[in-house]
């Protein structure tokens, strides 16, 4: 370990000055003003770790082009594919940045720039790791190297691609750092993410808004039918009542219930940052164990008649509600989504027309089970270099792309990421510490020695 | 009665030109740029009505002026007071009318104006009827005469003056002419008309909108928490779930019932009209029960989170609903109003703060019971001049100035109008027929004589 820790010290400085130049682009995806960016971005990433000794090839598509590379090494080891992407969001309002967004600039240890973390940043680190592995020639697996383009508005390229590349990117283990740590210089796994389906519930009621002194009490009131369906859609003790909704669910384990438990996470501090107490939910499991563990109905957003000021005496014509719901392990998407479907439309009332659509299928969950192979690896790797147990990190949003590409390689995913709350992601003034980037490289450096 | 047959045959070329007058004062209350138009039309209708030989006044208020006017008549007789508007609605959009709306046009035995029905027309013929009785000597009771400026826009002087106003305002029968007639020919005698009040309910969550995969299941979603409270509204049967809503209700009488089940309306024309089944309201009432002789609970709007194109995966930090009740008579609103206020307030649930606000106490019923004495003269005055039964109709809107204006002066509303919906008030092309000003014009002077 040694040598590694004396490459990054030796060398620290020629890393910054990398990754700089890799923030230099402005690979914003969501902007076609900046597709020629995101193009010369992909060129100059496959030329750096072609560098490294891989044998690197671009994928052109019909949206934004992504870097494919691959490393032989010994076969009698776990492979790994690692991904992560090249592309970032807007900057705007530009005028809250510090200093210029696409102009890297170091302030007390911090490197700001658009993507200084993500992901970028957390994608270096581990190109940085792997040179340091491979100058010091250690023994290691075959590795494979995916970075897309077009991760912040939709994956569009992978969700297509997937299935055809599906044996090029064959792998036993899906490394991505693409997630943060709960608390500094302790690595924190991400153990699951829910996945997500969503559609929108439209009541149709009388041609046109109505007066309601006319017709009140004649006719049914789209929005009176409408707040009935969605208040069938809970049972009191905050469980979902859709017959099948839970269908296949995976049930939380004993140890999955004590790694929960055993958070670092204040709910006391969350609870003073929401502004409300932690109520939702099914009353049966804690608070983190709804986030991660269960799956969720959320009514994203509703509306109907009048809602400026004031008053204003109509039954309205329509009335709607937008529905997203977060599932874990054992629910299959489009299976959950039709079972909601076919459930709200049996509860439409007389009187009238209900219409469900807008359907969107995100993807499914991912649970790594607390036994798994690739778990045991990752402490390891941690406990050895850090001297410390990981934190366990159930997470309660869906990135759809990490389950879908591991079923498209057969890799398990794992995922280790050094970002914190402070870094603002997404935000003006995205920073990432010289620290976490430090720490981020020690844990992949880590990771291939105990592999 | 040929005498007032006759005075109308004789004078109507000169009723029209003095309508068409009337109607040429762009008394529009609620745009203050007409203020004067207003302060003129009062002073016309002054002068107007002081030449029937009415002892008559303009009353200055903080807002617009109205006209009051008595002439002492047989004291044995019952007394009147008729109350009327002479402000008008908007004219917007004014590319949609085919001749000027302050030049009133006649065209195909119809007069055009803004006004020409609603409240002009039906105030103009029952000024006409008066001039042709006093005319023929005819045995008169005390007449009062109450024409206000701003119906159209809230009746604030009203609202505000009626308590001092109540000795001089005494009467027995308090007439309007404001309502319309459900078949050409037979005057329709409006039994009823529903009380209202409002409020809106506002449901806080977090101090943010906040991630749907972060918190989902982790804080109670406010849409959530709306829906099943408004949802605990309405019992599956469609009545009113709150505790004390129904109190004092006075339910219909099977004298009632039985008018009701006489209405010329067609249901199956109106449920084409609206294009939906009549499928709202209590279920062991008929619709048209529903409609006048019942109170309501509606959501005239709803609002919180997304409503815009595509997904928007948060939890809303806020929703809220517009709610409107229609009251029957029994009924105390500010009472209604606060136990449905306080239910609310009891139902919220935990996770979220609740607030009830935004109250508009509109005013009380009123309805008029089957044996009442003043609906048997209507009767009679109808009986012998139309030679029909009159048709009985329980309006489902609301007009609280007439419940409060029969409480401050004593008098039993006695509401016939010769609306119909053709004649499009309040839209662009208003008209009344002369066919339907001479209707109006008959029906008052038979009341005088049957009185």
């Amino acid at each position: 370990m040694v040598g590694v820790r004396r490459y990054f010290e030796s060398n620290s400085e020629r890393f910054i000055l990398e990754w700089k130049k890799f923030l230099g682009f402005r690979s914003i995806s969501a902007d076609p003003a900046y597709h020629h960016e995101c193009v010369k971005c992909a060129d100059w990433v496959r030329d750096h770790i072609s560098n490294l000794g891989f044998h690197a090839e671009v994928w052109k598509t019909a949206t934004k082009p992504l870097v494919f590379a691959e490393r032989k090494g010994n076969p009698s080891k776990a492979s790994v594919l690692f991904y992560g992407h090249y592309d970032v969001q807007p900057v705007d309002p530009l005028e809250l940045w510090t200093s210029e967004p696409f102009e890297a600039t170091l302030r007390d240890g911090r490197l700001y720039a658009r993507g200084a973390q993500d992901n970028k940043g957390q994608v270096f680190f581990f190109l940085k790791a792997l040179e340091a592995l491979i100058a010091e020639g250690a023994d290691l697996p075959t590795i494979k190297i995916l970075i897309e383009g077009e991760e912040e508005c939709g994956s569009e390229a992978m969700q297509s691609g997937l299935k055809g590349w599906g044996e090029r990117l064959q792998a036993d283990i899906l490394m991505v750092a693409d997630t943060g740590m709960l608390v500094p210089g302790v690595p924190t796994i991400t153990m699951g993410l829910r996945g997500i389906v969503e559609c929108e519930v439209r009541v149709y009621g009388p041609r046109m808004d109505i007066h309601s002194g006319v017709y009140g009490g004649v006719v049914l009131n789209p929005i009176q039918a409408l707040t009935r369906m969605l208040a069938s859609l809970h049972n009191a003790d905050g469980s979902i009542a859709v017959p099948g909704f839970y269908d296949g669910v995976q049930e939380p384990t004993a140890e999955e219930k004590a790694l929960v438990a055993d958070s670092p996470i204040n709910l006391k501090q969350l609870e003073e940052f929401l502004g409300v107490s932690l109520a939702g939910g099914e009353k049966r499991f804690s608070a983190l164990e709804r986030r991660g563990l269960r799956p969720t109905l959320e009514l994203n957003g509703i509306g109907g008649g009048y809602q400026g000021a004031g008053g204003k005496t109509v039954i309205p014509s329509f009335a709607m509600a937008k529905i997203s719901m977060r599932l874990v392990s054992g629910q299959q998407p489009q299976k959950t989504l039709s079972t909601v479907v076919k459930y709200l439309e049996q509860i439409a009332p007389e009187g009238v027309r209900v219409e469900v659509g807008d359907f969107r299928v995100g993807g499914a969950a991912f649970r790594l089970p607390a036994q798994s192979n690739v778990l045991q690896i990752a402490r390891r790797a941690i406990k050895s270099e850090f001297n410390v147990e990981p934190h366990c990190l159930w997470e309660g949003a869906s990135v759809p792309i990490i389950p879908a590409l591991a079923e498209a390689s057969g890799a398990e995913p794992l995922l280790v990421g050094f970002g914190m709350e402070e870094d603002k992601i997404h935000s003006p003034d995205e920073s990432f510490s010289l620290r976490q980037f430090e720490e981020g490289y020690r844990y992949v450096t880590a990771f291939f020695k105990v592999i």
